[in-house]
């Protein structure tokens, strides 16, 4: 009763904040002043409606993240990886609407209500109150909210099956709000890593660093610091298959990643006016196609049977790796970078297993860290020079290269290294792993109370699925 | 045989008047007279384009009913759940092209082809014939019928394992094609809602009273006649919970719903030259988000688990209570609308089976319903004048509170009372319910002949779970 | 590793020759001459909105394909059924990008890079390269592609449970890349058939024929040659009844597919200025639901059952039946085109299980085969001259009519020819059927080592169903 004497209190002074900084406003919330009705205006809308629809397909891929890694864990953790993949794109909008959203674009000057900042942080665009209440600045919130969550969503399938839920739901509000805002800052937000004198500065044109490297290095910091499940090494340290348990959920959550996937490349123009929306969207396509073919005639031609779940994750390393360079390489370009996406990802699956010896259930780090970092090189490399004036090595350049390498470095040091003391932090305090009887019994049972499909029988011992009592007061 | 000879000529007879309609034409059906090479012609293209887009994802939002309703139900009426939610929009679609939307938008001069009608009813329009055979006339049925028939499916889950399922389908045709389309014609058609001397009207942007608040109080009406499902109350009339049996389909509705919200609110400009877009989506997500928010924390805190599927609850009744402010309200408004969304979902989920003592499997009465009525209210509360010359409370006008509120009356009378109405009809002519014996083995088997996944064995006696014989000649 | 440095040489000298064709540009990479600041520029801006959110659309279609087959088929298949689908248009679209798109368009003129090619056959624009890197051919190969992939995956459902797997990959690429393209080249790539003396010449709005009449005769022959499954006909040659596996995902995939259609029929403007677009989707909504509700009630009054399954491909039948003539018919006929569907469906099927005795599991053959040959009848019957000049039966030209009728034949001849010839070499070669012991045991043990839900016990000897070993190192 205290705690919500509390809340209440809060809301009140907070709501009286709002309102006050409401009052002065020099932003346009109702769109008149910004809509026109000539050719700039008409423009203008089709950029917003072009934007907005490319946001809402990005949100929907909170939904292939769900259904990924569900599908690939096993049942008696099902509830528990869903409320995760849930809960973290609900906490982190509201974060990034109060907080991190003023810290990666303040500054920027990209839009009203952005003005204060550094190239190192900004400070301005809080919970879009004031001058931020304006239609075009709202209109890029949407847009980069459903990218935070994004970046924050990846970690819940490496700690899968054994990170305790309550710390899941602080580290992805911490990351979103500002693990992933500083570093976003820095290459979207006009910050230091953008201008640096290489090249044109850094490019990374959706995201495989600010997102995809981000997730994936914070998910090997927090994997290394919460341990293997038990039962993936043996006693020899050789890991274990664990198979997850329901290949229509990964085959189900790749798709919809893959639908989502065009607006979060091609979308990234943040116009329709930029016509090069066209070759973003084919380049994404031939580069997660060409992952999955690499992956599925590998694999094919060494054991003589196709992994499609595998394969699933070739084809999202495709993606990952075409993100940085998507508006930037020729056609051509893409199917390579797929196809080396799909070697990076076998081959770092298994460096992880062998020689990390760090367990990742769905393959995050490889897929959306390895893989993030090479779309940055990409960029330095296949860049041909048609759009943005970014020139790579194929074209005889070699500054841009330099720019993606040290911003390559700078990702694995910022997201690891932030991520390490994050999860350190909170090892130390409320602590990051559930019971030893815990992890057997399943998560579902003792943190949600019920299982995924309470009218299925389960086999064997230990796996503790019970005809699961579900609060269905609904 | 006869049915069907008798269907043959109906046939032939209503394509002979519709030609007749057809040839004599006002309306522009190819659309090379409303578009216009300059730049409304531009503008107009865009808007179309924004709209149907935002239509298709409404249309998407079928799937999230479908899903959502099948997981929180019992294996043995699966099949049984997703025929409901599958043909009443089918169904519907027929009915609002025949009839509905004539009632609904007939003499609203909206488009060519609706000039007849007053502000309780309309009546032209039928069967898109006519003048109203033109791509601006047909372009707002698109975006029209979806919603009519997100209306009729939310009944569906509320009277789920144990409606009867040709009263449903009769049932879900009527409401299409009268209840709604009438109440609609009060809110949308230039009615008399609308142009009631407080404030500027009742505004409902989305429809958080047309659509949603008549969904739940058919609701309310269905399940007070239907019964609870065997087993909900014990002896001592204290409610049982009857877990559902996928909580992964339970997520997957839910995020399906919450993609296809971003066109049901953000569509609803009909115009993407309105650049208001970006607010409406921003504030959909925000109180999407801080429903899920409160309800995952507060039963956390009282219970020590998280319970992911009145989480889902949670969220969606952050959605429904902002589909009618979404554009006339602030972001933190949003967040506000939300958060007590969130609590009026469990609240009145609790105040339904304990002091009602009514049966709504899916909870669609609390969700649909009563956040319905706060969406209504809280237009009135917190519009802050930007937009569209709605003001509120918040900024010191009270004439649109009682606009709302006046609302609230008319549309918990109308759906309560005419699906109370329609309910006691079909009770005593053709039944409502199943028989106590077809409840317990299951809808799906006598119903269908066949359950939904015949090659998983099933639990307990009285499941009547078999390996179905599906018609598979397919 | 021969075959490895074999593709590291081929690769070499491919990104050699394709950046020699890449540095003499008479096309547009960045858009930057395509796109000026004028209504005219902004007009582009909106078509090239409209047609990539269309594209993205149809490639979720993927995704219903997927869950519609897989729910249809037994466990023991799945995972096999999820590879075809998913593979199918990753190697299509590679396929695509190298030769189908060229021998498809090549000659068509419509874009840049499109010049060479005569009435038969294409053959300029091979890998988007050298003109063809341009922003508004890639525009159109973006929507162009997912088209193909359609046609290619609806085969995966006729051939399922006992077609190989590396057979079906190899066909799938062939179909994409020289059938599917060479047909469609004679109808949209400027061919002979859009160009015959009978009315204005074919027309084929989405491809009811292009795409939809293609996959399901290419489909027969391939059934014909592979013989049904095991089990499938009696001693008597009777049919029996396999049921599917899961009824959610075959309703899943239903709403996908009826969801992604909307982009397949509008989008097929290329353009949203065509304000006919709202025409367009409202007569594909109308003919899914009309042959939705024709198949449900059918079967309720002759067995008093709904088959929910058998009424999803009712929809699907009303979607193939209006996707020729969705731009040129007005609403009523929509809905009659969907009701005629449904009967073709259910009438086909039986032809097929009755007459023919060929096993098609999921009823791919009179979905979109038979109903294709309807759909491009349908143009012939029902176009009323409002559109593009098309007049049908019911405006008293029966020119159209004939045009279409030569259509009908042309497209059975060559997709079912071909696909013979092809299939035929197929099983000469590499054999297009699994063992008997193999299809018994089933597919996803023999091909790929895990099942699909390898914690869920399967009942019943013969269903070889183990508890797999899912390869998951990832």
């Amino acid at each position: 009763m205290k705690f919500m004497r509390c809340a209440a209190d809060g809301a009140a002074v907070l709501i009286l904040l709002l309102l006050l900084t409401t009052t002065a406003l020099a932003g346009d919330p109702s769109g008149a002043d910004t809509y026109t009705d000539d050719v700039s205006g008409v423009a203008t809308a089709t950029n917003f409606a072009w934007t907005l629809m490319a946001a809402f397909l990005v949100f929907f891929m909170q939904a292939g993240f769900a259904f990924l890694g569900a599908g690939a864990l096993r049942v008696k953790n099902t509830v528990n990886y869903f409320t995760k993949s849930y809960m973290d794109f609900s906490i982190g909008a509201l974060a990034f609407w109060a907080v991190g959203f003023a810290l990666m674009f303040g500054g920027s000057q990209l839009f009203s209500g952005l003005e204060s900042g550094n190239s190192f942080i900004g400070w301005s665009g809080w919970f879009l109150a004031g001058d931020a209440y304006d239609v075009s600045t709202i209109m890029f919130w949407m847009f980069q909210v459903v990218f935070a969550a994004t970046a924050a969503t990846i970690v819940a399938g490496a700690c899968a099956e054994r990170m305790k839920l309550q710390t899941y739901l602080i580290y992805s509000g911490i990351v979103t709000a500002v693990i992933y805002a500083i570093y976003g800052h820095w290459v979207w937000g006009g910050g230091w890593l953008s201008t640096l004198p290489y090249g044109v500065g850094v490019r990374d044109f959706a995201g495989s660093g600010v997102v995809h490297a981000v997730g994936g290095f914070v998910s090997l910091a927090a994997i290394m610091l919460l341990g293997p499940r038990i039962g993936k090494f043996g006693k020899d340290g050789k890991p274990n298959a664990i198979p997850g348990h329901d290949v229509g959920y990964i085959v189900l959550g790749t798709f919809v990643l893959f639908f989502g996937w065009f607006g979060f490349n091609a979308g990234s123009t943040l116009a329709a006016t930029d016509l090069r929306i066209s070759v973003v969207a084919v380049n994404t396509f031939l580069a997660g196609s060409a992952g999955a073919v690499l992956v599925c005639y590998w694999t094919f031609l060494k054991t003589k049977k196709v992994d499609i779940a595998l394969t699933c994750n070739g084809a999202l390393a495709g993606l990952v790796g075409i993100t940085a360079p998507c508006a930037y390489v020729p056609t051509w370009a893409a199917v390579v970078i797929g196809l080396v996406a799909g070697l990076i990802v076998m081959y770092g699956i298994k460096f992880n297993e062998w020689v990390l010896k760090v367990d990742d259930p769905v393959g995050a780090v490889a897929v959306h860290g390895y893989n993030g970092l090479w779309g940055l090189l990409a960029v330095g490399i296949f860049a041909d020079g048609t759009y943005g004036d970014v020139q790579g090595l194929i074209v005889g350049s070699s500054g841009q290269f330099i720019a993606q390498a040290i911003d390559v470095v700078t990702v694995v040091i910022w997201a690891f290294g932030t991520g390490f003391i994050l999860f350190s932090i909170l090892k130390r305090t409320i602590g990051i792993r559930v019971s030893r009887e815990e992890e057997i019994e399943g998560l579902d049972i003792c943190e949600h109370g019920y299982s995924a499909y309470p009218e299925f029988i389960t086999p064997g011992p230990g796996e503790g699925l019970r005809a699961g009592q579900t609060s269905n007061s609904r």
